[in-house]
């Protein structure tokens, strides 16, 4: 695996100050499973009572952890809960290995935290096809549970990097029912980041109290609106996992609250958003806004063939406004589209209309605009009320470097 | 664009030596549609009696040319055919002038070879989005139509290149009803290639004589196995078309003819595996051979999920044996795999097998064959009977070097 040297430029300026979120307590530890001399290992432990939702890859090659949680996901939630994440290993096709695994971890966390093993929700993040040496994992639980602490989540946020240039947080306040109610969330992923089925690696808690299907319903809807709009590279990663953690320690039940789900919402966004930031070589971060399409769904279709096409990728990478290339990836995308009907814009600049340039467009404008390091791009289809917007970013020399250059 | 100055290193030695078909000549001139000092415009014509067969982009934004192209298709085929086809310029999205320009050049090419304006296709390949001097072309024509011979096909191969770094080119000869018969061909493409619906740009002729409705349905079916399973970077071209024609001066029908049937497949499958060998920055040709899958259809999406992965690609590139990527590739396709019925190879070498590494891998043996320049990756899915082979080649440097760091 390369070595990063250089934090993304696209990055935050710094790590966000994360709440404290009550009924929630984190770990971490160097375990040695891949990387040396770093935290590899986090562990959540979550109050009795709390909701756990989850969504996953639908990779049909997906990861043994990832099959765990989805079978665990959903059944009886009185006791506490737990959540422990590798870096290094993915623990991803390594056949009946995987499981027993699986089993050696959930089972010593369980013992370690007195939490019933149907409810450790594990992920594995890393390299695929290697045995996940869990018996380092198992020999640092006895100290991670002794280390457990309500402030660690930054900890965590570094513990579960692999590729990532900076770790990814996220939080939220909301007042629901004159109560403060706190979401703190992180993530990782930096490539093999196209959720297009699922979403990749997050977690997200919150004080407030949510009843455990309603946040699954939750979680499901809003992924399709931020985690499942972002992609770096059109690869879909085997152990994709996003899981909301509810707790209810601020005494207020927040099911139906519209500013709380709202809340929810910008912590996914956020999160989703930096993951992009932190694409494998990412210079640009890139907006696509689309428009006009028959339904959200064919919207969607439209942004994610835009975003994945190497050739407009490439040519935001070169800070050219080749706009003919939005064109072909529209073209191709299968979702209906009305050559000339179509019309695109960057930034405010317009560029294509009713099937051709537009009388206003002004190559040096658009070219002044392409050197930006956040774009926008626009298109409107003409044809409906479907939209969807798509978040990514360029691909450059140092998406080769990280992905060819070196041996992993 | 790009200045081209390498020739691929997976280029064919020469261009291959194409013998004359009967009923056919060619010429070519430097217009300075955009390049200057180089030819630009290839003109073609067919004797009367020609059969003319067609298949072009799904696109949804195809160019005027291919419109055009696809609404006559099929027609009445009495009289004599021409071809004419200009790089540097796609007359793609280009609204009404596109038309205007088409209707300009079959009309110009009509009046100066005779042939029926129903009876001329054109091509055009290049930049998106600009206005098709057509002007230009025009005036060259009555040089053209004065400068047709049978042998000038080679000329022709080189006036319709963009990115491509060499020429290409095929034939085959075959014996039917004791007669020979010659098959000849010649194609373009580089970048911008993933002929997922439809196809590029490729012309081929014979001198056999083949029902037109039959030309056209054994053009379909082997462009299935040919031109459709070839991808360079995922993206399809708003201009792609396979015109195949067949003059008939060898005296024989080889409408039904097995033999002729399995040469036109072997001229298209050479053409296309061209395309590959010179796709943008390749270093590497691949072939991909899936089988065990539960239908022909599944394979092929997963063939060109494993060939249009940047991770994968980027794998190759950098000599890596990493056949995690590969397993990712498979599970993100929507195709079906059980993870547990797997097997990899490359070349011979076993790497997978049963959902785990296989007991007899060796990193070092997989690591010396991804040094090779040119890759036999084999996916058995243990499903079904289902298979498909698709050729396509690695992701560089050279590619973003092209696309990105130089302005079209």
């Amino acid at each position: 695996m390369a070595t990063i040297t250089h934090v993304s430029p696209l990055a935050p300026e710094a790590f966000p100050d994360l709440p404290a979120i009550g009924g929630v307590r984190f770990a971490t530890a160097a375990a040695g499973v891949k990387y040396q001399d770093r935290p590899d290992v986090m562990l959540a432990v979550l109050d009795p009572g709390s909701a756990v939702a989850g969504v996953f890859t639908r990779s049909s090659t997906r990861a043994a952890p990832v099959l765990d949680c989805q079978a665990k996901i959903g059944g009886a939630s009185d006791g506490p809960a737990a959540i422990l994440v590798n870096s290094g290993n993915a623990n991803a096709f390594t056949g009946h290995y995987g499981q027993s695994s699986v089993a050696a971890v959930t089972q010593a966390v369980a013992e370690a935290t007195s939490v019933p093993v149907s409810r450790v929700f594990t992920s594995s993040t890393g390299v695929i096809g290697e045995r996940l040496p869990h018996e380092r994992i198992v020999a640092r639980l006895s100290d991670l549970a002794a280390g457990l602490s309500a402030g660690a989540i930054g900890d965590a946020a570094r513990a579960i990097m692999t590729t990532d240039t900076f770790p990814k947080g996220a939080s939220r306040e909301v007042t629901v029912g004159g109560k403060t109610v706190r979401i703190a969330g992180i993530a990782k992923g930096s490539g093999m980041i196209a959720p297009d089925m699922a979403t990749m690696l997050a977690y997200i808690f919150t004080d407030a109290a949510i009843e455990q299907s309603k946040l699954q319903e939750m979680l499901g809807a809003l992924s399709d609106r931020t985690f499942n709009c972002i992609t770096v590279d059109s690869d879909t990663s085997t152990s994709d996992s996003v899981l909301v953690c509810a707790t209810g320690a601020a005494g207020v039940d927040a099911t139906d609250d519209p500013a709380f789900r709202e809340a929810l919402e910008a912590v996914m966004r956020d999160l989703a958003q930096q993951v992009v930031r932190d694409g494998e070589g990412a210079s640009k971060f890139v907006e696509i806004r689309v428009t006009g399409a028959v339904s959200d769904a064919e919207a969607r279709v439209h942004g994610r063939a835009i975003a994945n096409s190497p050739l407009v990728k490439t040519a935001i990478a070169g800070e050219d406004p080749n706009w003919g290339r939005i064109v072909m990836a529209i073209g191709k995308s299968g979702a209906t589209a009305d050559r000339d009907r179509l019309s695109i814009s960057f930034g405010d600049i317009p560029v294509a209309e009713k099937g051709w340039v537009s009388p206003d467009y002004s190559e040096d404008a658009a070219a002044a605009y392409m050197k930006r390091p956040e774009l926008v791009i626009s298109v409107d289809l003409g044809l409906g009320e479907g939209r969807a917007t798509v978040w990514t970013c360029d691909l450059t020399h140092g998406y080769i470097r990280i992905n060819a250059d070196y041996r992993s």
